[in-house]
């Protein structure tokens, strides 16, 4: 499905200007968040090719990542301004990259024969440890672990995934799903400002 | 030995625990304090695995891994205080867990033919790696590099481990000898509060 | 051209002093130091290996690198102070160290068929993610995305080695063009205090 590589471009995309972003805020040089944008954007990908030992990772061979992220930086450096007001776009992008990643890590990690549970946590692993290592190399605590609930999402669309996947449902009609599922928790949480409750153990 | 895999099992439920304390601490979100727990108790040994290029990565492998690491986290989120109170025992599982992270990795580096000094490095990887992926995702400086003199056990314990193999002596033995090694040096620089020295650089 | 591996061992050692140097700033102890030391000089290296699917990772399979570190690690322990006034050849050397490094990532992933523009990003890698996440343990924003301008050193000398080697030139010119190139752009930044401008999206 030529529409699965289509938003992985996109989200690749979209990473590198998240990345840029974070890194202007904690001005850095061009170098700088040149390097933020680009491991956001490859981040979760190469841990899961390496944990799974499926090398050279997967986007060393296709030179479009190259160039999407390179792109990604410079509008971001350029039309910086304007990137900012794009807001609700990129918000809309970033998820369906997120659910794009967490489709590809959970097919790749089934393909190589993992069970069902760890391929769930490669389709995750893929989607959020880019902005997790862009946080951790900026200093900052990872967004992801006390704010944003889209690891929830991404935990249950891979789940819609393999229910639809298991009933025999159609591949396109499987990934199409997951996407829509995602992208709705997403909107949802946003929109009544839904959050896990912390962890509390103190008297 | 199936002791040294009970051990291994234990050890990998104690980190979870302790990553999720850590977390709890930074008050974390239910997600963030799984994830954190997840790559404390798994984070050694996935290194160990990569950098020896045996992958998938072993507790991938093993789905027993996953159900410990979901448990241990579930423990500390549901019985938060009491498991505080559990110090001690926390302490000697803790250790237990170590040391065996420790003869895990020194083996399988042997085993794959890696000089003796690497081999040690690789035992000690395994044990303490997790830990210090755990305090750099939660913003802190590795309580290992400035506090706990725990990578001195292990390293002792695995030249422990080499000087009775090379002896001749019985594999259940050099472990057993091993283990008791890092328990007794950690019971006894906790017990005398001894720390290594600092390095001090300034005039 | 053993110069080459000579280059790559005089590299390993400074990385290790200037890793050693970085954990007594932040005042850790004896084992810190070692861990911090050895992580600055193999982190660059174990990442490009791990990436390109070469495992066990290079440095674990020549025990000279092992005692480098040792050495490097002990020396700033040691004669600390010494090192200290000694900032002149050990900026020479660690600019040499990542000229190296830059050259070994690049042809390495070259010879695996990685496409150029992932190759100049493997030698890069190779040259400063051991500085990164040297930082990043001691829990500070990496030098290099702030302050530094050596990667874009990295990146022209990069450049240049592929130009001369388009142009049929000796190997050995190659690589030492892009010594010397690399070496001139430190110097002549140094010299100048020219820094790369900071990102500005703000009003």
């Amino acid at each position: 499905m030529n529409l699965l590589l289509l938003f992985d471009y996109i989200g690749t995309f979209v990473f590198a200007i998240s990345g840029t972003l974070t890194a202007a805020n904690k001005r850095l040089d061009f170098f700088g968040a040149t390097m933020i944008g680009f491991v956001t954007a490859v981040g979760g990908g190469s841990l899961r090719d390496v944990m799974l030992g499926d090398t050279p990772v997967a986007w060393m061979r296709d030179l479009n990542y190259f160039w999407l992220i390179i792109a990604g930086v410079l509008v971001t450096i350029v039309f910086g301004k304007v990137v900012m007001t794009l807001k609700k776009t990129l918000f809309l992008f970033d998820t369906i990259g997120i659910a794009v990643f967490t489709i590809i890590g959970l097919k790749k990690a089934l393909l190589m024969g993992i069970n069902i549970p760890m391929a769930v946590m490669m389709g995750l692993a893929s989607a959020v440890v880019g902005g997790v290592i862009r946080d951790t190399l900026c200093n900052e605590l990872p967004l992801i672990f006390h704010r944003e609930i889209y690891a929830t999402a991404c935990i249950i669309g891979a789940l819609v995934y393999l229910l639809l996947n298991y009933l025999g449902m159609n591949e396109h009609i499987c990934e199409l799903a997951t996407v829509v599922t995602i992208i709705a928790i997403r909107i949802v949480v946003v929109r009544f400002d839904i959050a896990l409750p912390k962890v509390e153990l103190k008297e």
